[in-house]
């Protein structure tokens, strides 16, 4: 019917994305450079999360850039606050390790991204059973983002410590879509050549044997 | 205190993974191939998915491989139920269409993979305020692992229309674990072009206008 001619990838390319994929980081404040992302780089980064996989070619998500230091500011101030709920949490030993932690760049990266779902209203082909897909297709988007991001050598960082309902309201979102994530982007001073957790020893790497299974648990 | 050293990449190298992302598909049953995927191919592709982001370094993914057809004939009787329930639900014109899609490849690729959320069973940094970012995690393995299936050139389809709970006992997954892709993985006899629901004209390619914002809604 259609054509069946798309791309074939070479070895070396497919090695290029490994590389990228091994050397993406969560990006934090104390690495962004004052220095702004062309508009170019915007439409490279949003392109390659529009030709995320979404079911039904739904393509539920929605992108709120953000430089605006007053708008940041309030979202600062949602990440303090729950940042200040967070650190309690943590076993006594962790606790002084958790507070000393720079864990989002707000302020500090040139570029916001705010990404919303945005449920459809009428039925998705293939969303009928499983209603999460549509959110999971937005996160397949910002992963999209992320390592377009790194393969320009830009930073990210994902903030995840925030109250997502306060966000909405800042950002003056709809009352049906989701907000899914909220990304810090810009230029940075290098990049870690290990994940900041894996060695800061907050976490070990996990091995395949606990995490792979064969045919069933 | 640490290297800052990660590699940084080129502009050839930024295409390569602008070129993968484009021509990444959605995969189903009538384009595998009955070929066997080697067992150092799917290292790579798991490979991919252990390098994904994910909340506070918790890396919260199960990976079950499977290829035993009994198992497979199970999923498949799930698919084919809800895929039953799923036609009346669109609009009259869109039925036919519909029913007339191939929308798995269960049986027909070599190796399917069920990925599970795994729950930490320790507060997770990161995770404090909106708990659902364990969840994007594993759909973060996802994608990699999806880009990387494109860069080898393997096809891979996501199958959401599934019971969860129903595929959760037939592979006896613990009752914490949360079913979040049921993915079919191999050779192919080529890649469309464009998405094939684009092609089929089911959903039009969103444009950039109604997509992005600027500050705020």
């Amino acid at each position: 019917m259609h054509s069946l001619n798309g791309k074939l990838f070479t070895a070396e390319e497919a090695t290029v994305l490994h590389d990228i994929i091994c050397n993406r980081r969560d990006v934090r404040g104390n690495r962004f450079l004052d220095r702004p992302v062309e508009d170019s780089v915007v439409q490279q980064l949003l392109d390659a999360a529009f030709h995320a996989p979404s079911v039904g070619f739904s393509q539920p998500w929605e992108f709120v850039l953000i430089k605006a230091p007053g708008i940041k500011q309030q979202v600062k101030e949602s990440f303090m606050v729950e940042n200040e709920k967070a650190a309690p949490v943590f076993e006594t030993e962790k606790q002084a390790t958790y507070t000393r932690l720079k864990l989002e760049g707000i302020m500090e990266a040139p570029l916001n991204i705010a990404v919303f779902y945005k449920p459809s209203p009428q039925p998705v082909l293939g969303q009928t059973s499983m209603d999460e897909a549509g959110l999971y297709s937005v996160v397949c988007a910002v992963q999209n983002l992320w390592l377009m991001a790194r393969a320009l050598n830009l930073g990210m960082g994902w903030v995840s410590i925030l109250d997502a309902e306060k966000v909405k309201r800042i950002l003056k979102a709809p009352e049906n879509n989701k907000l899914v994530a909220y990304l810090c982007v810009g230029y940075t001073d290098g990049f870690y050549t290990q994940p900041e957790l894996e060695l800061l020893q907050w976490e070990k790497r996990k091995t395949r044997e606990t995490t792979i299974f064969y045919e069933s648990y």
